[in-house]
């Protein structure tokens, strides 16, 4: 099973038992899996497995059950940014939004209940790495809530003045870092060495979808370009122009690759960050490292 | 210190360190405290002390907790409830609500972040009683999200049929049954002989509310009054009349308190039910227990 499947069947099996058959509301629940396939690129939960596989992956369920928290965490904020009173986005991934395809009350409902079950499925950790749980829910929830987390994030949005780095570190690069953190934690060794990769593939991610909104198409993005512009967002595109971007976006994955930690998967990692940045700009070729 | 001071400091501190300080986004961040002030009767977490209390209380930050993490819960729900899409509320507690107050955006964020924080606060209680932070989260989740907690008693309202007692029992029931029994496991005892008078506790609670809804005024409830029959919500009024939904509020007490496991506070665990059976219904006497 390559680490892709791992990711899906973790996921799926947790949104199974979430969505609790016939003695629950069936639209809502059949909301939970609509906003979670199909899946894209997994990337936050790919970065997660690696690092956990890097550090030796010694309790895969945990590795697992983080991996499927930090996507659940993300599809939320996905699910609770595109409603109206946000971006108002009517695709995501080629298809209608979760308030389009079933209604605004369902749509926020959706969101509280992929990020309960988050914190849920790290608490089943606990029968095999009881000692796992608490770095990886307070982990999660750092980087997902106030002050500094994704929430955060889009708190800035309504601020007249715009802390820059904090909107970017909290809006873009907080679950990277909780990707390569929780990575770590899951494997049982220390966050803080991770912190440093995770903030610097969150920060190159941030150019990319920089990159993505300015050049590229709703066809192609499967959701609305051009929105920065729209919401007069910062964007690096706009700030450094599309050569400058590119350059800058290969600066910070040389970064990110030169500060992997020892460790016994380190050049597999690398590769890893390789992978995603190509993947994240198709055809720019941003990285030559 | 009494349970009411002893709930609204734990409240406070914890509040305090999601705000974050002037690194956080400035509304967002005020937002937090404004949507769980003034308290009001916090019900849910003085439950949660007063079982744990009577559970000998061995570890008071824990406790403490678990209280703070249930009332956070408790408050996020408020405030997505109140949403232009839910109840279109503009008052609560007497003052606007949170999307009246600071915005959509801001509203949706709130509860998003109080929801992590709950989890976040648990996870805290690791350096004291590592093996009680699992049990508590897994509680907590349980009553908040799908298929059993309060997203599921929300999402049963946007179905054509509903399954009453499923609703009734995971919208009004399921922070009651968590006020319980994560009172008991922040006392490091087992939660499933505390379920019952949870359970009889929220059905209490619903008749209550009913009563209130649709005897009450928007000065006496300090939010608007007669919304089930606006939203044409089941209402125990409607279905047995004032004296009936009167009289099987008293029976439910009753069970409550015949409920009541076996401790050392039995006697004083009584006396807050009863203590809250009045609060919930001022002049209309429904306990003769």
């Amino acid at each position: 099973m390559d680490i892709h499947q791992r990711i899906d069947t973790a996921i799926m099996a947790t949104l199974a038992r979430g969505q609790g058959g016939l003695a629950a509301p069936r639209q809502l629940s059949e909301a939970l899996v609509y906003a979670c396939t199909p899946g894209g690129a997994r990337i936050r939960p790919t970065i997660l497995v690696s690092v956990a596989l890097a550090c030796g992956d010694d309790q895969p369920a945990a590795t697992d059950a983080a991996a499927t928290a930090l996507e659940l965490i993300h599809c939320a904020s996905l699910v609770h940014d595109d409603l109206p009173c946000f971006d108002d986005a009517d695709l995501r991934r080629g298809k209608p939004t979760v308030h389009k395809a079933y209604s605004e009350p369902l749509a926020v409902l959706t969101g509280d209940s992929l990020i309960v079950m988050a914190f849920e499925t790290l608490a089943r950790v606990a029968p095999k790495a009881p000692d796992r749980v608490a770095p990886l829910v307070t982990a999660l929830a750092r980087r997902t809530g106030m002050p500094h987390g994704i929430c955060a994030g889009q708190g800035w949005e309504s601020e007249p003045e715009i802390d820059l780095d904090a909107y970017h570190l909290s809006k873009t690069g907080a679950l990277f870092i909780a990707a390569t953190q929780m990575g770590a934690l899951a494997a049982g060794q220390e966050a803080e060495p991770w912190y440093e990769l995770g903030a610097r593939i969150g920060a190159a991610f941030q150019v990319a979808d920089d990159l993505r909104d300015a050049l590229g198409s709703e066809a192609s993005l499967g959701k609305p370009a051009h929105q920065d512009e729209l919401h007069n967002r910062p964007n690096a595109v706009r700030e450094l122009g599309v050569d400058g971007a590119v350059r800058r976006l290969g600066d910070i994955l040389s970064g990110a690759i030169a500060s992997i930690p020892s460790c016994p998967g380190e050049a597999s990692l690398a590769h890893m960050v390789r992978m995603q940045a190509e993947r994240l700009t198709p055809g720019l070729n941003p990285v030559r490292v």
